[in-house]
């Protein structure tokens, strides 16, 4: 049997190839899907089927893509769609993969119509269940999907799915869920690499509520609803463009960038933190690489091609990252990066950075700083900011950030200094004079005050 | 949180690397250690512990030599021997890696001082437990090392282990142990990748026998021992000589491979079952590379060195098999393979073949044909043999193989033919005449026979 | 500066990717171009330009590929021909690469409107020229296929080109042929891996008759014309279909693959030679891997999609050098290859094989062999043929396969015993009954015949 | 025949593996000699002798490490020296590798006993020749290492190697020198990836002198001598420790990081120059891992431990070069990079860069700057420094550093930015308080310099 969790790093998306004999399936591909048909050729398997357990809304499903190169049937969950490929998984439908069963469970919340999809051993028994978004280790999906007014109803959906059809599955079924930690579709998914239903059902805090009332008070909140979300729908509804190879960005001369960059190209530096701080090509969109499928959905805009800034000339990488949540359209890669950059004499912008220790020791001295946490709601929570500091959830910045001052001393606070470097980079493009993003992040400010009371 | 099983084919040996924060440690490591140390070394993970479940018998462990590549300190189960390495496992120790905690849980019956290893998450919950040779997917331990005359009280302390210590776990709880399906170290391990303490609990035919008399009455039995397994336990408690880089096979003339045969090297002979019943090195032994794992203990001569004879130049998958079972010792490899070797105009042997079909038509009209089935007492079990068949299993075939007739034409069926073609190859040096493989097996056999009543 | 030869295994094919600054080009691409799209952009190099020497036969041009993957620009030479895309190369042209200059100098012979490009470094110097096929290591290019009414002429035309335009460059210019050792372009281009003017000048046999009129003679001369080479240059005209991905045959079991070749797909066995001897699906024809790309574009047939039986799962170097070739239409691959065709319990055909020892054991004592050297006559020339062969080269086989006995034992000689193993197929389907190919070769008869006068 | 040059980066250091038949030889391996091993066994050849082109002096050969895993002899050049391993080349030596022929040529100048290596093909044609420090492509080998009374002595001998023994092979002959671009083994060698005798003969610029009074005085001058080429020289005559596996640096805390380095480690710094500006360890000193072949024998101290600070925890490269230069000793690497650094509060040190444009705009204005020039007198020849510049090439910072001011802005000006990045961290440790390195170095001021006149 060949079992593999292919996770792509970032989205903290899992898919899985799953086969026996000499077929295989695979659940929820990702649209760079080249490590399934390699994977599946060695092993001598073909690829028959692909299932998705809902419409995604955080990336593009590779499932049309892995139809054209594999010759797989795609079928859908949430058959009320009105898809532009593939076929609906009909009510109880199952698939033999060898030995293998793979049945179809209906497990609305999420979406109307997701669906799990447990696999039966050759023996029949029931083992492993791919739960898609409806239970993570540690979470369950989120219900805020059809907007507010539904909050209510999807939360009880999922509840009847998560106590009426998952968890009498069996305390010893391994739960493989679509995402793990790190994902934007469940706030407190678990750092832990694989779980149980037994292990959900005795820690998972969602399902300590076993009323229903108590569970859909907890689950039905609406969360930041990402704008890219739309767009992935939509291409996951239509079928994204068939890419065939990866694209490769031309590499481009400091000349040859700035032009593209007048007609309209997106300047997309996706360098490490540091490297920004230090120099970057004026205008630039900072989104360290490592954060690319988190946040180049939310802040790239779709409707321009990309130019991008890395720290090599080996931009494969984040190609497949942009290229997962639907950006495949790049006018150019700086080649040479910005040693070439400023080998050609050309001027470079610079973001100030604050090591903690420094900007904690600036806040002891009652420095006159604008302080601008832009962590989550849910973040804030786990470690209160530092007293006075203005909050902007990151999500809400594009829509708020006139609020925050031009002509003052502006420090960003984040996690680490990852975010902090993107808020910089768009407060430069604002037109803020003095902003600089504090690295280490909230962690190593909570150490430091903690350490000099 | 890191959490990988590493899988080494053929000996379907299961080792763990597990890693959070900035440490790691692994559980049973195989001898060519470097996936460790490069996969730690790319996570930022410095491995701080190797934690052994037994003293091993199939292979020779890593530990000794992991431990000079990353400075890991070494913990040894089975604490009763005289270890030339590392330290024992103390009653009730455990260590802390980042935020997990892993716990040493005495588990005794496949040797004395088994032992498993739970880990528990951040929150102090339990999640896995790596249980060695304790339990896997399916079945439970051997408890057949100690001797017959210790069956009954190894079994009885499985038992203990089993239901007193390993099943109270939970359910929920995943099982991570130190083999899969193909070992020589159960008979029947299930071909699922994953299990959990509940999916034993429930389906494991061995835990289906709740009273310990049952118990020691199913599982209290004797199988084959390989006559390697000493030497591997004697490895393991000694510490096998550090290799560092992984030897590679000198590439030799046919000239100076004629050579170091005649001074007494082993021809080992890894290609395919085809390409060797084609033409092969006379003399050669035939053990096709994917059986490596799986045979190489029992029929390569451990006192001499070996020369290889492979499909391409590329030898490193072999000798890692090789390394894995102790050989270290090459002479070196057939440069250019067997093409050379019939270009430089020296005589080849060959090995008659039989696809099944053939055999088959031939036993149906009663020829002349001594039928040897090499299968192993519970494959005969399950499927009968040929009417008429001779039976030796394969690790009694050195000491029987005077009872194989050198005159009169030898059919020897096995699973698929590959056991088969390292039998055929042990005939033709005893000085049997006319051997042939049964291409297919006695799967295909059973499917013919089957079609033709 | 980047200056990199990519070789094509087998095709002898040599194409050049030379960059320097921020630009580069390719000369003769092969048509899966990966390699030079990966290894550019790993630079920071554009490539701008894909310069062909001539509209080649020998195999599938990667320039529309090449170009649709890179935004290259396509510049022909035999501008004469209606290509359906690119542009001629004009008269005089070159191209500016960072600060290199690429000089196209007119060199017919081989084809009227040929093409060599000079590559002048910095300084303005001169340093190496790419000859395409007008000259190669120790030879010169064919004339042949202009048809036999232009033997005279196209040897004249190279004559010119070689002593009027490339040997003048000067001795210490470096000759970048478009083929290495081994190609079907020249008969006997030396296996020295890199050359000069000078070293042509003084050791080339062809440039040894400095008078136009020995020249014409020694070169003037037809060689065997592939018919697919007709099939080559038509796609080279028209541009062959872009692929994109490289396709991957969909694993097929037994019966579906049997199915298949039901249909009409040619079944491809490119497994090495004894492998293929001892068992292989009946019909098939037998390419080993080495030898596709020399032999699959005059055996396989164009016009039908292929199956292809390997040795292991991975096709992938085989469909590379496939589609080199043209064929890009897989039916399919035997998963598992001939250990599940047996176990599957299909009968299976085989090819005797005869180590050269034995074959020439058999000579020496009189065997009715019917003995068929199918080696050119150029090897003919080199080494004889064993006393009382049959000569029939490969390339005739096709169409003389009458002439070879069916109800007689037929020995087939080649240089080392993979060609014999191709003949031998040809002729198993062709209904012979007793086949066999020698091991080893002529060149193991000539040493053992030679070791026993 | 296979003919390969590996090329290691940084150090321009180009060895060759040359094989022929079942045989091979390497001409100057380097240390980390895992890719002649490799590659030699893949096409199933022994390398059965090591051949070295003089004592080497700028990196630690790799003939013991490759002689220990491989069975090689090893040949010396410069056979005066009484080497711990190895014989020496003997007069006229030559060896049969195959059907080729490589025979010894004393070709003294560069050592007093250097060697050429010249190639015979198997038709006994001369055709290439490894002409180690003698001759380079566009260049010749420096005769300054015997010190300054030997200099005209030493230019004296190269002439003749030159003139009376490499000159004389032929102008068709390719030359294989040991270096490319880049090396410190030669102030000038051209940017031209091969090159021939008459290459040379025709372009040298040092060979136009055909004068031996001319030639020496031209050749004859010296350069500064690096101190740790005296650690190269003894190592390689000594012997250097075999490795076996490349070192991999434990992966380390902050915490641990900081122990280490009070402990006396040297922290070593190989991220980019931008990384480095914004936020580095305090104490650190920059070498960007580009660099680290040409700088870290001038800058590491060779006597301690080293600390890695990188981009990502994947050091092996940095390890390898590092390696190449006989520092084996790693301390640690902190893992998690300046990340983790930073998340655990710990300040960081930053050094100030000003892109050119900024640094021209500010001398045109007059600011008080100490403008540092630490480029090489070569190099201040080509490009002129900004008016009022402090001249200290980068080899004469450590003993004229007190001459640089502490108290005012110092601003570094190099090549391009990188090697000012050192600069900076040599100043910082050196307490200088306001230090900046210029972005894209003295071309980009030429640039600006030159548009704004």
């Amino acid at each position: 049997m060949l079992f593999e969790r292919i996770e792509s790093k970032g989205l903290a998306h899992y898919s899985y190839l799953i086969g026996d004999g000499r077929e295989a399936i695979v659940i929820d591909p990702r649209r760079d899907c080249d490590v399934y048909v390699r994977r599946a050729a060695l092993e001598g398997m073909r690829i028959v089927a692909v299932l998705e357990t809902h419409r995604n809304e955080d990336y593009v499903v590779g499932s049309v893509e892995l139809a054209t190169q594999s010759g797989a049937e795609v079928f859908h969950a949430d058959a009320h769609l009105s898809y532009g490929y593939g076929q609906p998984v009909r009510e109880g439908q199952s698939w033999r993969v060898g030995g293998l069963r793979v049945e179809a469970i209906p497990s609305p919340g999420h979406t109307p119509g997701s669906m799990s999809y447990l696999l039966h051993d050759p023996q029949g028994h029931p083992w492993a269940v791919c739960t898609g978004d409806a239970l993570f280790a540690g979470e369950v999906g989120r219900v805020d999907f059809m907007g507010p007014e539904h909050l209510g109803e999807m939360a009880a959906l999922l509840y009847e799915t998560l106590f009426g059809r998952l968890l009498p599955l069996g305390d010893e079924v391994i739960v493989c869920p679509a995402h793990g930690s790190g994902s934007v579709c469940g706030t407190a998914i678990a750092d832990r690499p694989w779980t149980t239903i037994g292990l959900e059902r005795r820690y998972n805090r969602r399902l300590q509520h076993s009323e229903r009332e108590a569970f859909v008070a907890d689950v039905g909140r609406a969360l930041p609803i990402a704008p890219y979300f739309a767009r992935m729908e939509a291409l996951n509804v239509e079928g994204a463009p068939v890419l065939g190879v990866l694209p490769t960005p031309p590499p481009c001369t400091p000349a040859a960038f700035e032009a593209l960059a007048a007609e309209g190209a997106t300047i997309l530096d996706a360098r490490d933190e540091l490297s920004f701080a230090a120099a970057h090509v004026p205008g630039a969109l900072a989104i360290p690489e490592v954060n690319l499928p988190r946040f180049a959905g939310w802040f790239v805009p779709p409707d321009r091609p990309v130019l991008l800034v890395t720290d090599t000339d080996d931009t494969s990488q984040a190609v497949r990252y942009l290229v997962r949540l639907g950006f495949d359209q790049f006018a150019g890669a700086l080649a040479g990066g910005m040693l070439s950059w400023h080998a050609s004499g050309r001027a470079s912008a610079r973001l100030k950075v604050l090591p903690a220790a420094e900007f904690c020791e600036q806040v002891r001295r009652g420095a006159a700083l604008w302080v601008l946490d832009i962590r989550t709601e849910g973040e804030i929570g786990q470690v209160p900011p530092v007293p006075g500091s203005h909050l902007i959830p990151l999500h809400e910045l594009p829509d708020r950030i006139g609020e925050v001052p031009t002509d003052r001393p502006v420090a960003v606070v984040c996690g680490s200094g990852l975010r902090a470097t993107t808020v910089g980079s768009m407060l430069l493009r604002a037109g803020c004079r003095d902003v600089a993003a504090v690295l280490g992040g909230i962690a190593a400010c909570a150490t430091i005050l903690g350490r000099r009371p």
